[in-house]
C-alpha cells in the first residue's frame, strides 16, 4: 500500500512535469531545452510528494491531477534554485546529480534565464484559468503567497545568503540553524501548506502541519549533513570527523555523527506526534517521513 | 491637470516602492539593499503609471492607493530583469542610469539573488491577504497569471534569448519585431491589462487595451532605437546612420532615422484610435502616450 501510493505520486509528477513546459518550437527553445534538462532531470520529488499526500490527507474529495500544477510548480522553484546556486558566482558547481550542471551544458546565461523561466512558470502555472475550475480562487492567491513568501528573502532566498554568509566563517549552532530553516526548510513548509491550502485544512490544521514541517525540514538537513560527512571521510580514507580544517559547519562539526543523530531522532518522534494528534490517516506520510530521514550509516 | 496627475501617480508609486521591500534587520540584508538600489534607483515608472491610469479610467471607485502593490510589482519584475540584463554573462554593463550597475556594486552572486529577489516580491506583493479587502481573489488570480505569462519564456525572457540571438546575426524585421515585442512590449501590456482587470474592464475593453498596449510598446522600442543611434552617432562625431559596422539590427539600421519615425508615428495614431473607441475620457492617457514616444530630434 506505502509503496503503491508512493509510486502512484512520483509517476503523476514525473509524467505531469514536461507538460507544463512551453512549446520547444518556440524560436527561443535553447532556454526551454535548459528548463526541461533541470527541471526534468531526476530527483525524489519530496516537495512535490508531501504536497499530493497533505492534500489527500485533508480532502473529502481529492483528485491528485487536480493538485499536481501546484506540486509541479515547487519543484520548478527547486530546481530554479538548483541552477542559480550552481552557477559561476555563487557554488560553481559543474555536476548536479551525476551529470554537467545546466551552465556546464548550456552555458551561463541560458542557465541564468533558465533559471528566471522556471521561477516564473511556477508562478504561471498555479494561476491558469483552469485551475479555478477545481479550486477557489482564494485559495490559490493563497498559494501564490505561500510559495512566493517561501521563496523569497525571508525564505530560501535569504537561506542562501545566510549559507553564503556561513562558509566565510564558523557559524554558530544558531546561525546554521537558521539558514537550514530558511534554505530547505521553507519550501518543504511550503509544499505542505499548499498540500493543506489545496485540501481545506482548518487554520488549526494548518498551524499544525507547519509545525510538523518545520521539524522535518531540519532532521532532512541533519541526515544531508551527516550523510555528507560520512561519504566524504569515507571516500578520503579519513576516520570521521577527523576534517577539521576547511570545513563549513554543520550538525556535525558541532556535535558529530552521534549526536547530530540523536538531535535528528528527536526531533523526528517530535513531528510523529503532531501528526498523530491530528487523529487522520496519517500512516502514509509518518512512512514517508521516516524513510527520508532515515540514516544508512 | 494633467501634469498634476502624472505628478500625482509618479509619486504615489516612489513613495509606496520601498515599503514593500523586506526589513533590512535581518541578517540577510546584503541581499535587500541591493534589491532597494535597484528598485529605487530612479526611472520614470512607466509601467507603474500605465497601470494606475488605466485603473482609474475604468473604476468606478477607484483609489490608486490599493492598485499600488500591482504597480510595485510592475517595477519589480523590471527591477529584476535590468540586474539579470547586466550581469557579466549577459550583457555586461557596468552602468545603469549613470551609477555602477547592481553587481559592481554588490558583487554578482549578490545581484544574482537580489533579481531572484525581486521576482519573487513582485508575486508576494500583489497575493498579500490585505488586497482581498479591494479587489476579488479572481481579480488577483487573473494579475498574478497576466504578470507571470507576461515576463516568462514567451514573454520577456523570450525576448531576451531572442535579444541575445539576434546580436550574433542580421536578424530580419520579423525576428527584431518579435524580440521587441517580448522584451519591452509584453511588460508594457501586462501593465495595461492589469490596470483594466483591477478596474473591472470588460473582455471587449480588455482586447483593445491589450492592441493598444502592443502598438505603443513597439513605437516606444522604436523610439529608443532611434534615441540610441541619434546620440551614438552624434558623441562619435559621425553622421547619423553612417556606422554600418558591428551594430545591432534595429528599426534604424533596417529604415534610417526618418523612415523609423514615420513608422512611429504611424502606430502612434492606430494607438489613439483605438483609445477613442473607448469613449472614455483617455486624455490622460492619450497625453501620456505621446509625450512618451516624441522624438526629441
Amino acid at each position: 500500500m506505502y509503496q503503491k501510493t508512493l509510486d502512484l505520486y512520483y509517476n503523476k509528477v514525473e509524467q505531469a512535469l514536461p507538460n507544463f513546459l512551453p512549446s520547444a518550437d518556440l524560436p527561443q527553445n535553447e532556454v526551454i531545452h535548459a528548463m526541461k534538462y533541470s527541471l526534468c532531470g531526476g530527483g525524489k520529488r519530496v516537495r512535490a510528494v508531501l504536497l499530493l499526500a497533505f492534500y489527500e490527507l485533508f480532502s473529502k474529495e481529492s483528485n491528485i491531477t487536480h493538485a499536481l500544477p501546484f506540486a509541479a510548480a515547487i519543484e520548478m522553484i527547486h530546481a530554479y534554485s538548483l541552477i542559480h546556486d550552481d552557477l559561476p558566482c555563487m557554488d560553481d558547481d559543474d555536476l548536479r546529480r551525476g551529470k554537467p550542471s545546466c551552465h556546464i551544458e548550456y552555458g551561463e546565461s541560458t542557465a541564468l534565464l533558465a533559471g528566471d523561466g522556471l521561477l516564473t512558470l511556477a508562478f504561471e502555472a498555479i494561476s491558469r484559468p483552469e485551475n479555478l475550475e477545481h479550486f477557489s480562487a482564494e485559495q490559490i492567491v493563497n498559494a501564490v503567497h505561500t510559495y512566493a513568501f517561501a521563496a523569497g528573502t525571508e525564505g530560501m532566498i535569504g537561506g542562501q545568503i545566510l549559507d553564503l554568509e556561513n562558509e566565510e566563517k564558523k557559524a554558530s549552532e544558531d546561525e546554521l540553524k537558521q539558514a537550514d530553516k530558511l534554505k530547505t526548510g521553507a519550501l518543504f513548509k511550503a509544499a505542505i501548506t499548499v498540500g493543506g491550502i489545496l485540501g481545506n485544512a482548518t487554520k488549526e490544521q494548518l498551524t499544525a502541519i507547519g509545525e510538523f514541517a518545520d521539524k522535518i525540514g531540519l532532521v532532512f538537513q541533519i541526515a544531508d549533513d551527516i550523510l555528507d560527512a560520512t561519504s566524504t571521510q569515507e571516500k578520503l580514507g579519513k576516520p570521521i570527523g577527523s576534517d577539521k580544517e576547511n570545513e563549513k559547519t554543520t550538525y556535525v562539526t558541532i556535535y558529530g555523527v552521534d549526536k547530530a543523530g540523536q538531535i535528528a531522532d528527536g526531533l523526528t518522534s517530535d513531528a510523529v506526534e503532531i501528526l498523530n494528534s491530528l487523529n487522520l490517516d496519517t500512516s502514509f506520510i509518518e512512512k514517508y517521513t521516516k524513510e527520508l530521514t532515515k540514516r544508512d550509516y
